[in-house]
């Protein structure tokens, strides 16, 4: 089981984990001791369990952008799962370049999947003696996601978790909103950190084709805009921000806002040490408009 | 030190570990970090920081429901404390299977002792060779219960901890109130998780037997509940919902009220897509009424 | 890699890791990634990462109480960043006991480096090699810290990040209060944990130098404090506390107010099962007077 000269965890891959299960409830470490139960070996990194209850295009967002960062190709865990217990699927995803997803078939799991290289392949999950018994109807993190997950992990061939099911087939959540108009980006928000920065769904091209000449000039790829005197303005229902381009917070002055490209390669809008979700009254899901 | 073949961590026991500490002081990582100075080899399992502090019953309640998923015969540590420095004990339970239990002598570690067979021997940690010196009087998590647990994880024998103490003598909190009366079950409720859902302290055959004829049909074992079409009232004080017995979340339309049985096999209730507990104001340690 | 005798982990450090990232965003599971990319095997703790959005002070105090109780000499990495992507420095510190520190020069680590022995010698984060690239602007805790963190965890001499920086030319956080007068100490917050209690700044024999007669006997070494009858003073702008000396919570009557030595070894104030810091309205920062 071990020993392939790289070290005694080298045989098996890690297993990044992310629910809505949130930390104050015993479930992210029941799942942990199920996968630990099948092999305390086994190595478990939580990529976070307080996405909102049941927000399944926000655990999207989270699992896509962490997945690139794990050892590749990575294998995923991720249950946010309101319709647990009907008969939608419990999936195994396998993408192009290896990667295996594992959760409920409602979109969770897709963009993951695009960011790693697109979904190869399909499988629901139905082996019951991989299951745990009794199975319950509530807790699929428990009974059925994390012990899948656990024998991928020590090397189970994704086609052993069930029948095979069409990838064109699978739950995909709607694309988020990106609307491109002369002087103007309008925008959906992905995430709103603990920060209060705006993730938006935008990337730096296509802010620059909306603001045109006022727009930023895209000089040394895609992390970098350059700081410009044109002046922004972010807004949001009836609430109005005043931003400058930019590369960090530290771009502008304390209070400032600042439009910029974050470290998920979008555009986002920050104040220097203070709240711009606050400021806009803004959450994940609305919409920006980014003008001159 | 390793190596009986079943790979490189086998020898050693897995330690969960609960507390009220929270994630919010450095408590947890400092207990973490004792642990892995006595051994940087042990894993430690979170099965949860965010017990209310001082709320001994919740962390029962949720060491009970986690026991039995962790490897077995497991080795928990448990801290909610709120008698630390004063004369309660430090404990050290062994159960008739096997398993191990660290934590003060204040009953938090009885239910799941209950759960794992029942407790066939307790000891006092008294063995200040095997505490932090100098030991605070505040913080026995650090200084008491993290090295003594990670000895037990290397293969100290417990009685090694100190003096035997008599199994009949060991602090124990009064049993959660389940009443049945004809056609109604009044019981007390064990937690409510981030969903809102209210975990009850009865199990389905409980709730049968109040019920009577209009109550759950039990047909293939514990863990499910057959549908019917017979209406429940779920009442706390002032507050009422109308119910369905189901299977899952699911089982009824968005914002509509089922009664169930959770994954921990005790009748719960909870809202598709809503919050129960908000709905009829209630928190652990409340009652709640279910009847016709 | 492996194999000195002592253990599969034995020849890696562990890294104990705090931030100010939040457990609501994937940050802190990306940072983890990204060290397990570099070895699947390396060992992170988890110190805290709900240390307040850019509170740099409050990230000292608990870096500096945690790095004690780590295997020694530690391997610290954290990060609260609020200048990230300006020219601060990103900088690793060598203690004269062979501890090492990486994080933002902005003060962060330096109460910790004084705690493991005085910073012996700085490192400006410098050599490319080893960070992750595309480097983004805003995310280096993921980029740069995290990375550097791994490499020196597998043995990177620190001299090969960057440059050296004078040791005395490293950014310090300013002292806290402490303030000594006859029959009053005032002294600054340095934490207010979730159960309430306050931790100052303060030292025992600092509390005896001005309460004088009425003061603490110290008898038994830093950590206790005798019990006496002598009532003190605990108040902060319109809002005071009576309390007494004592040893822990339980000291006191339930509701009533304890004065004593905490587990960090420093004077504290708290409510024996109730919130101190809401009875006088205070958090970390604020100043405290303890008087006769």
């Amino acid at each position: 089981m071990q020993g392939d000269g790289e070290g005694p965890l080298a045989a098996h891959r890690v297993i990044g984990f992310a629910s809505d299960f949130g930390t104050r409830d015993p479930y992210v470490g029941i799942c942990h001791a199920v996968i630990a139960r099948i092999d305390p070996g086994l190595r478990v990194i939580d990529l976070g369990h307080e996405i909102p209850a049941g927000e399944v295009r926000r655990g999207a967002t989270m699992l896509a952008q962490a997945a690139p960062f794990l050892p590749q190709p990575p294998l995923l865990l991720a249950v946010v799962d309101p319709g647990v217990g009907t008969d939608r699927a419990g999936l195994v995803v396998a993408t192009s370049r290896g990667g295996l997803l594992v959760g409920p078939d409602n979109g969770l799991l897709m963009w993951a999947a695009d960011a790693l290289g697109g979904a190869a392949a399909g499988y629901s999950i139905e082996n019951r003696a991989l299951l745990l018994e009794p199975r319950s109807h509530t807790f699929h993190g428990r009974d059925v996601f994390a012990p899948v997950a656990a024998r991928l992990a020590l090397g189970l061939p994704p086609a052993e978790v069930g029948p095979s099911l069409p990838v064109e087939g699978l739950v995909r959540l709607p694309d988020p909103v990106v609307l491109i108009a002369p002087g103007r980006l309008t925008v959906e928000i992905l995430m709103v950190d603990r920060y209060g920065n705006l993730q938006t769904a935008a990337r730096l091209d296509q802010l620059a084709a909306a603001l045109g000449d006022s727009g930023p000039a895209v000089e040394d790829g895609p992390l970098t805009v350059e700081a410009s005197d044109h002046i922004l303005t972010v807004e949001a229902g009836d609430h109005e921000l005043t931003a400058r381009l930019g590369t960090t917070y530290g771009s502008v002055q304390p209070g400032e806002a600042v439009v910029y490209v974050d470290s998920a390669g979008l555009v986002a809008v920050a104040r220097n040490g203070a709240d711009a979700a606050a400021a806009l009254q803004v959450r994940a899901g609305d919409q920006v408009t980014i003008r001159r």
